[in-house]
């Protein structure tokens, strides 16, 4: 008899963002291989008895490496397990999860799925800033602010810089500074306004409205912790409705 | 007494895709605006006694128009109702959420907003087909594919056309012709892969796996409905991997 292996979005934090379907997931699995962006509230979540596996990764310290992580994925699941892979957000936008499901895929692992709110989505419901939005944003892209160590960010700035699409950056405390010469550099304007948001749809979700021209300065001023995101672009002038704000206020005081 | 609008995303289809929060709103409310994207069983969520308004939109036929359905929001919430205002997939992705949540909170209406998965990551999870991936791609785009009637589709294509992005096309049915000879006309290889999904994570999803110069021609032959996506790009190569195909075809037969 061989086990198979739930990958699944955990959501960006609020454990009341989770969906049913990875609700079931969890509470059908007997091993769950959870990463440090799950909060403590869905990892509740899993049934008595179940076996919890923690294989965070902290930037900069990689608790558990990642062939490390599909060896212990494939281990239980042939032993006959059902295994849920809990991580933050969706696993399929920056989550390396189909990295993982084709090792195990490629070592005759059954594989199924359950997406994820994912960070972006979750800041935009948090504060109202929409990621689509008729004259504002035609569309949305979520790009990487991280490369591995030893490599410099090489973007594509004249791509990025599109007055007409909300930019998300993840994982991009550490760059934003070169994030946003980049783009200004190719006349995006520096009066581009720009939402930081930390530890989004959690209890201590923090927001920073800032200019790209001003953004790096901020960010360092407000000591920002991970993980945060940055949504650029007009649509985050909506943020600075009155009424919106006094609103996000009431509900956050 | 005043009431308030809860903009409620429903998700893509399978109804075990709503999160926890969309359902406990929708079960709050007395009163459910709904559009045509919003599947029979998420519908049948509702409170017992609550108020059904159907305000779907089908393509070309705006049943009502969105005039209108801000109206009937107002109208419901001044009367001190609770409002449950369902959407297909994420209100902040092309759902004109914010649209409504602007107008009535220009008339002093609370809104809370429940994220829901949107159309591409349904589509990405139950096809297997990451929206990122490592060394195919570092970021991802959604963009609408329809203009107002009488516009035509002027969408940068130079912008668009880049290899290392995943791009995800929403309402492009019409318009993929069009939109895939922009992408090769800036230099996106013909050979890019391209998988069409209709009404994703539904009993009836449909699958189409093409390549760019081809997706046309395939389209029209495979007569597929809306709602439909497709995903371009090096991911979609991801999806011919053998295992994956045919545990995702055992889990569909
Ligand atoms: C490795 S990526 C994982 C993304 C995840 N798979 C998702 O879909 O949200 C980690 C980055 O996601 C972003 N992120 C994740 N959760 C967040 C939250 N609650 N608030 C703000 N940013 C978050 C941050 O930019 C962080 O550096
Ligand atoms: C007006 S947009 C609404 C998008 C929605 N707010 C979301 O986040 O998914 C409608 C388009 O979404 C896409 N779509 C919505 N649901 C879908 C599904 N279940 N399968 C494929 N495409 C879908 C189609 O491209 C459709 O034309």
């Amino acid at each position: 008899m061989s086990g198979k292996v739930f990958l699944i979005g955990a959501g960006p934090g609020d454990p009341e963002l989770i969906t049913m379907r990875a609700l079931h997931m969890l509470q059908e699995a007997d091993v769950v291989v959870y990463d440090r962006l799950v909060s403590d509230e869905i990892l509740a979540m899993h049934t008595e008895g179940a076996r919890l596996i923690a294989v965070g990764k902290a930037p900069k310290c990689h608790t558990v490496p990642q062939d490390r992580i599909n060896e212990i994925l494939l281990e239980h699941a042939r032993a006959g397990h059902v295994v849920a892979r809990l991580k933050g957000g969706d696993p399929m936008i920056f989550g390396r999860g189909s990295e993982e499901a084709a090792f195990l895929m490629a070592h005759g692992v059954t594989v199924e799925y359950a997406p994820g709110i994912t960070a972006a989505q979750g800041a935009s419901c948090s504060t109202g800033v929409p990621l689509t939005h008729r004259g504002l944003a035609t569309s949305v892209q979520y790009v990487t602010g991280h490369r591995q160590s030893d490599k410099v960010l090489d973007l594509d700035w004249k791509r990025l810089a599109d007055p007409d699409t909300t930019l998300v950056v993840y994982m991009g405390v550490a760059n934003i500074g070169q994030i946003a010469i980049g783009l200004m550099t190719e006349n995006l304007p520096g009066s581009t306004p720009v939402l930081a948001v930390g530890q989004a749809t959690s209890a201590s979700e923090r927001r920073l409205v800032s200019r790209l021209d001003q953004i790096a300065a901020d960010v360092r001023k407000a000591d920002l912790k991970a993980p945060t995101l940055f949504i650029i672009g007009k649509v985050v002038s909506l943020y600075a409705n009155q009424a919106l704000t006094e609103i996000l206020e009431r509900a956050h005081g």
